[in-house]
Formats: C-alpha cells, sequence, structure tokens
C-alpha cells in the first residue's frame, strides 16, 4: 500500500482490530479479525500474525506496534507491567520485541497500579488509548484528569500532568454480560429499553449492597409484573448506575467534576448519564481514534521520530 | 411405614427435599430427589410426584405439605404471595390445594415484600425454614430478630413478635456460581483455603463498589502472583464479607446484635466469620431442621390440630 508506514494492532482477549497508518498517523486501512488472544493456542501469536494478518493488511514490509492482552503470558511474548506512575516516555521505553519479530514488530507494556483499598490493579491496551487521548486534546497534558473507559473490566484511570497515577478496574461489563447469559436474570432481549435503563440507574442507590440490589431486577418481574424483556435494560441501568455511584468517589471526584468518558460511543452515552444522575459531567471521546493516535504516538517514540 | 403421618416436601428450583414425619412430627425417612423445579416440563409436577415421589417413600397414603418454588408458576399449582408482614397462621390460611391432589396436597404460599428502597421482595421456602426455626425456638416468639438464611438467593429476614415483617434478598450465592463457572476469575478449584477465604473478607470493606472489588480477585492473581487456585476461596470470602458489611446497615441492625443464621450448616460457619468481623454476634441453626418443623407446624395448623 503506497505511503504506508506502521501496521497498528489492538489485540485484545476477544479480538484483533489493526489500522495501517501513514507517517503521518492517518489511517489508511482497518480491518478487526476474530482471533482474540483467548483463541490462540499457546506459541501461535507468531505464526498466525505472521501468515494471516501481515499478508491480509498487505503489511508484510511494514512495522507492527501492538498493545492489548498480546502482551501478557498468554499472548506472544511478555511485555511486563509497568508500575505507576507511567508517562507516554515510559510507556515507549518498556515495548518489547518478541525474539521471533526480528525487529518489527514491538508490543506495549502493561501497567500496574495500586488499587482499591491498596489492592493491586492491572490494565493492558486502555493506557495506550489514554496515552492516544492526550495526544489527541493536547490541553489535557497539564492537571489532573479523570478518565473512565467503560467495557468487560472498565478503567477508571487518573491523569497528572501528563502521567498516569492511579486507576480501578470495575468488572461492570463482564457481570452484566454472566447474569444476562448465565443467572436467574438470563434474557435474550436486547438492552434497548430506554425507561427501564433509567428504572435500573435509579436503583442503583449509592451503589453500595450490590448483590440484594442485583435481586431487585428479579423481584420486579416476579413481585410487580414488570415485561421480563426489560430485565437486560434494567440490569444494565442497575450495573453501570452502582459503578456510576461509587467508583467516582472512591478516586475523590467531587461533585461537578468533568469526565472524560472514552471507548465505544453507544457504551459511553449510557456511562454518561450515569454519570450525569450523580452529578458529574462529562465529555465522550471514541475510544478507536484513541487507539490509533496512542498506538501512532508510541511508534514514533520508539523510532524517534 | 407404620406411624407415618405426613409426606414434608422442600420443593426448590434445583432439588426436591423429602421427609416422612410421624404424627408427633419426628423424621421417620427423609430423601433427596433431583427433580427441581426447573427440571419439571410445564404441567408435569403432579404426575411425576404421583409417579416417583410418594411411591419412593411409602407415601402413597400419606397427605403431603409442600414448600418453596413447587408453589411457583414454574411449578404445581400457583399458591398466591402473602405480602409482608405475614404469621403462622396466616401461611396455614394460605396453603393451596391442587384441584388434580384431590384434596391430600397443600403447597405454602410464598410471601412478597417491601425490600430495598422500596423495591418488591420475593421468597419461596425460606418464609417455611423461618416459622420452623420460631418453632423450635420460642423464646424468640417475642421481641424483633434478623434471621439470615445464606444461600444462592440469601434471605435476611426481620421477625417482630412473630410476624415476619421485612425482608432483603442479596443474591450472593448466585453471583459466586456465576462468576466461578463463566467469568475471567473461573476456577475449578475447591473454595477451601481459609487464607485466602480471610484475605477476601478483609478486600470486602463496606461492601460498596463491588464491581471494583471483584477485580482485585483478578488482579491479585496476574499482578502480585498469587495462587490462581486460592481465587474460589478469596471471591467467596469478598462476596459474603460485601454482603455482611452492607445488608445488615439496610436493615438498621447495629453493632452488637446477635444474628440467627439459619441454613446448610458449613455455609453458616462462613457467614458467622463475616458477620463477627463487621461486629455483630452470630449464631448458627440447621436449615434442616427447620424446614421440617415448619413443614409440620404448616400441617397441624391446617389440620387444625
Amino acid at each position: 500500500m503506497p505511503n504506508a508506514a506502521v501496521l497498528a494492532c489492538d489485540w485484545g482477549t476477544t479480538n484483533l482490530r489493526t489500522w495501517t497508518l501513514d507517517a503521518g498517523g492517518e489511517v489508511l486501512a482497518s480491518r478487526d479479525f476474530e482471533l482474540g488472544v483467548s483463541r490462540l493456542q499457546p506459541g501461535e501469536a507468531a505464526a498466525r500474525f505472521q501468515s494471516e494478518v501481515r499478508p491480509a493488511m498487505e503489511a508484510l514490509a511494514l512495522p507492527a506496534v501492538l498493545c492489548g492482552m498480546i502482551g501478557s503470558n498468554l499472548g506472544w511474548t511478555v511485555a511486563p507491567y509497568l508500575d505507576c506512575p507511567v508517562s507516554l516516555q515510559d510507556l515507549a521505553r518498556g515495548l518489547v520485541t518478541p525474539p521471533s519479530a526480528e525487529g518489527w514488530a514491538r508490543l506495549a507494556p502493561g501497567v500496574r497500579g495500586e488499587g482499591l483499598d491498596g489492592a493491586s490493579d492491572v490494565m493492558r491496551g486502555e493506557e495506550t488509548q489514554l496515552f492516544g487521548w492526550l495526544a489527541l486534546n493536547p490541553d489535557r497534558a497539564r492537571g489532573r484528569h479523570v478518565v473512565c473507559h467503560p467495557g468487560t473490566h472498565a478503567k477508571w484511570m487518573v491523569v497528572e500532568d501528563g502521567r498516569l497515577t492511579h486507576f480501578i478496574t470495575a468488572m461492570t461489563g463482564e457481570l452484566f454480560a454472566v447474569l444476562r447469559k448465565h443467572s436467574v436474570l438470563k434474557s435474550d432481549a436486547a438492552p434497548d429499553d430506554a425507561a427501564a435503563f433509567a428504572e435500573g440507574l435509579a436503583a442503583a442507590g449509592d451503589g453500595g449492597a450490590l448483590a440484594a440490589r442485583l435481586f431487585t431486577a428479579r423481584a420486579r418481574v416476579v413481585g410487580r409484573g414488570k415485561a421480563a424483556e426489560t430485565t437486560p435494560s434494567y440490569l444494565s441501568g442497575l450495573l453501570i448506575g452502582a459503578e456510576a455511584a461509587s467508583v467516582p468517589k472512591l478516586l475523590g471526584v467531587e461533585p461537578g467534576t468533568k469526565v472524560a468518558v472514552l471507548g465505544d460511543i453507544g457504551l459511553c452515552a449510557l456511562y454518561s448519564q450515569a454519570l450525569q444522575a450523580q452529578g458529574l459531567a462529562c465529555e465522550t471521546f471514541d475510544g478507536e481514534a484513541a487507539a490509533v493516535a496512542g498506538l501512532f504516538a508510541l511508534y514514533r517514540k520508539a523510532t524517534g521520530q
């Protein structure tokens, strides 16, 4: 592909997203592969990347920069965790080239921090989106900012003067998935009922006693005759609402603070609704653009550009 | 069977427990059937009870009294919910005889109450154990008592002067089951590591921000090198600890209060440890004995004995 300079990859547990970028970081082509790290046999990451991904992206001659679970012990080569606080420069210095890649591939490290009540916390991939977001929003280079990245494992990140200093993970998305699929609350209905979502938000209260609040999703159907098809929407509102009511407080976020919500735009909208209900202001940002910008920023740092 | 007077049944979602009782309520025989309500085809409860359960218990000539999900719309015949407050007398008046049983079977109603923050809450089966516990402990007939019944859906019940006035359900057991089996925290290891259970109890904190606390179960393995086999024990401690830290407060239980923990003795011991860590005193009571006593008490009330 003319002008192609680097293959940028966000290689997560369930999916691999790739972008061919030019020397200015513009996207020339993109593609998703159903080749999440959880689907890889041990040791086959390099071979499958070489035989499937690079050819499909016409990127056999391009260097690659990758973030996400591909840098874990389940992926290609371990890119060890960096401990908070972490800057973009630190992340670039922590890039790891797998021996099998002969210099053309670089894997971003994950980040480890002191999370809730001094417990350990970890991330792989969101740090790259965070630094991409900073690159796209240079007015946030100074000061303290709180960034929420919703998803299977939502990340709440604190950035201070351009460094990731602290973060907390909430398993909200995974709770939603397993309860919706495997529990007494299971339902195939789409979570698209705005009224039931709002009802769930209200039922989240202060976010405490979650195991008890969850049962209200059952009791409203069995005891109050609400339609079972509204359960997924109610459950979504309840879980996102409980996170919005509790996690910002753990980070010392004061009412009126502006939170940056970064990720899938549809999910960001639900989080914004929940956070606004808690008296927090929100701005939403596209996670894909941030991933591209972060990977490109790492590539530039690594190659001294 | 000589002296047999009544077949008492606790017919729940996953299991059917039966006891043949004599005229004084003593257990002559008992048996569990893998015939939970969730395994019944619509409409077949009566036929399977007649063709499998009564013959196996040599109880073809005996009356039967049943509690649990068998009285729900998924069971035999609906025994409608009674609204709190509910006494043993109310429960006996609410017994329903299915048309197909020709008078020999009686199904206990469930109970509905105003649970968390005014939301609806429901139970089927635990109310019968509660009144059995009261029958076995006549010193609790007066005053206010708090009874915790741990399980898939833990019930926290308030009894005042012999009437069930208020209760809250916590889905703690179900959360444990689905997370252990279907989430990133999944593990086949037995939850029998006392140190990891205690570690989880401590990590439960005030029980808030549960989605975030749950991720500490992952991060302690990935980020701190704890053995993955200890995850089920840690998760058990975290979930039971979060319930113990939050639900009693919702019921206005003051530190130092004595809580009755009623149910499976092994599970009651874990709950006692969690509640004691919250400054609450505990007494544990066997749930099976309470179920038998409650079913027998209903039978006696219904037959005017």
